[in-house]
C-alpha cells in the first residue's frame, strides 16, 4: 500500500489484508467489491467440534464458508494469516469480552479451529444490483439485527436463539428481494420471515438488539433474514475458555469471489 | 404395511421406513417419490470429527444434510430410528467391510456420530422432469462411477480422491443438466467436469471403478458430477475401528422432500 493510496480504494484482497496486517483499523465495508467477505471464529478444541455440528445444524444462520485444521492460519479461500489479517479482532474469556486488539498472534494455540461463515454482505450487493434498495446502506448505518424467539438446534455445548437482520422492502419488490437472496444460500439465503415481526418473538422494531434502527417507510414491509451474529450469540453463552471473533463490520475478505456462492444464476 | 401391498406402492417415508424395520430388505430407488434419500455414516468420535471438517471442505462431494449429536438415533429430517429404519448397513472395522446386516442395533454406541449425505437421485428426479434423459435409469442399472485424480482436501486422518458419477448427456441438453443440477447445491449441484474424462483422470469410461457401464451414444456428452461415494472412500481409508454405512442403493428416506434442497426454482 502507498501512503497515497486511501483505503476505499482497495480492489485486491491480499492488498488489503497486507494494510490491515500493517496495522490499519478499519471497517471494512466497501473494501474490495465483488470478494466475499467473512465472519470469524475461532475456538479450541473440544468445543469447536460443538460449534461445527451447530454449525452444520443451522445453516441458514451460520454456514461455513471454510474450516481449519486445528492451528492453522489459511485457507484456500483465504490466502494470508487467520491471526493478523482481519483490521480488528475481539477476544472473549469464558463468554466475556476481554480485549480488541488488531492481531491475535500471541493468543494463538494448536488447538483453536477456524471457521469463516457467510455474511450478507455478499446478498446486498446483489440486491442493490437487481434494483431493490437497502437501507442501512443508503442511511450509512449498520443493519439492525433482532434476537428471536426462535431457538436454534443446539449441539453439545452449543444453544442460543436466531438472530436476523431487517431490511425494510418496498412491497412491490419483496418477490424480488426473495428470490435474488435465495440464489445466495452460502450467506443467509431467502429471508426466514417477511411481515409479523411479533410472530418471530420482536416486539419493537425502533429497538434492535444489535446496530442501528432504521426508517421504515410507507409502503415498505419488514424482512428478515437469519443473521452471522447467530454463531457468536451461541459462542458466548457457551462460555468457552478463550473465542476469538473479528470486531463487528471488520471482516475477514476473502480470495473468493461473491459469485462462487450464486445459485442458478 | 400390509401383506398385499407391494413395496414400490411406498409413498411415505414413515411406512417405507416401518417396512425395513420390519426387516424388508430391498433397494431403495423408486421409493417414497419425492423424498429426498440419502447416505448414512455413522463413526464414533473422534474420528467423526476429522470427518465433519473433511465434509466442510469438500461440499460438493460429502454435502452434510444432517448430523446427530454423539450416539443419538434420529434427526429433523429422519423421525424414526437411524440403527434400524434402513433396508441394508454395512459394517466396517478398521477400513475391512466385516459384514452387512438389517440392523446394527447390537453395534450401536454412546460415541457415534450419524451424518446423512445428500444423494444425486433428488437431482435425477429433476434431470427427467425437465426432459434430460438419465441412461442409468433408461437401462436399469447403477449409475457408473470413477475415481479421479483430483485430491479432495484433506482434514485430520480423512483424505483421498473426488469420486464422480458420470450420465451421458445428449449435447444439445447438457446446458439444461447443468442448469437444472446447478440449483441443487445440497445434492452435489452442478457438475465438476464435461467431456474430457483424461483431464479428471479416468481412462476407461467402460471400465467404471463402481456402479455399472452405461452406453454413450453418437452425439452424447460424458457429464461427472461429485459423487456420494467420495466420504465412504475417505472414510475406508482412514480405517476407524468402527464405520457403519447404508448398503449401496439401500439408503436412508428421510422426511425431507427433494424440492427442500431447490435453490432459485
Amino acid at each position: 500500500m502507498t501512503a497515497s493510496r486511501t483505503p476505499d480504494a482497495f480492489t485486491d484482497p491480499r492488498e488489503a489484508r497486507g494494510a490491515y496486517r500493517d496495522g490499519l483499523r478499519t471497517p471494512t465495508a466497501g473494501h474490495c467489491p465483488g470478494w466475499t467477505q467473512a465472519n470469524l471464529i475461532s475456538l479450541p478444541q473440544p468445543i469447536a467440534e460443538d460449534f461445527h455440528r451447530f454449525a452444520t445444524r443451522n445453516p441458514q444462520a451460520c454456514p461455513v464458508l471454510g474450516v481449519t485444521e486445528p492451528g492453522e492460519v489459511s485457507l484456500p479461500i483465504f490466502d494470508g494469516d487467520l491471526r493478523r489479517d482481519l483490521p480488528a479482532y475481539r477476544v472473549y474469556e469464558h463468554g466475556e469480552l476481554v480485549g480488541e486488539r488488531t492481531d491475535v498472534v500471541d493468543l494463538w494455540r494448536t488447538d483453536l479451529v477456524t471457521f469463516l461463515i457467510g455474511c450478507s454482505f455478499t446478498f446486498e450487493a446483489a440486491l442493490l444490483e437487481t434494483g431493490v434498495p437497502v437501507r442501512h446502506i443508503e442511511d450509512g448505518g449498520n443493519v439492525p439485527m433482532y434476537t428471536t424467539s426462535v431457538a436454534c438446534r443446539p449441539a453439545g455445548r452449543m444453544a442460543g436463539p436466531l438472530v436476523v437482520s431487517m431490511r425494510p422492502i418496498p412491497a412491490g419488490l419483496v418477490e424480488r428481494a426473495v428470490r435474488v437472496t435465495a440464489r445466495y444460500p452460502r450467506v443467509h439465503g431467502a429471508p426466514v420471515h417477511v411481515g409479523q415481526p411479533g410472530l418471530i418473538g420482536i416486539d419493537d422494531l425502533a429497538r434492535p438488539d444489535f446496530g442501528d434502527p432504521v426508517r421504515i417507510e410507507p409502503g415498505e414491509v419488514p424482512v428478515f433474514w437469519a443473521c452471522g451474529v447467530t454463531p457468536q450469540a451461541a459462542v458466548m453463552r457457551s462460555k468457552p475458555p478463550l473465542a476469538i471473533g473479528h470486531a463487528p463490520g471488520h471482516m475477514a475478505i476473502t480470495d473468493a469471489r461473491d459469485t462462487d456462492y450464486l445459485v442458478g444464476g
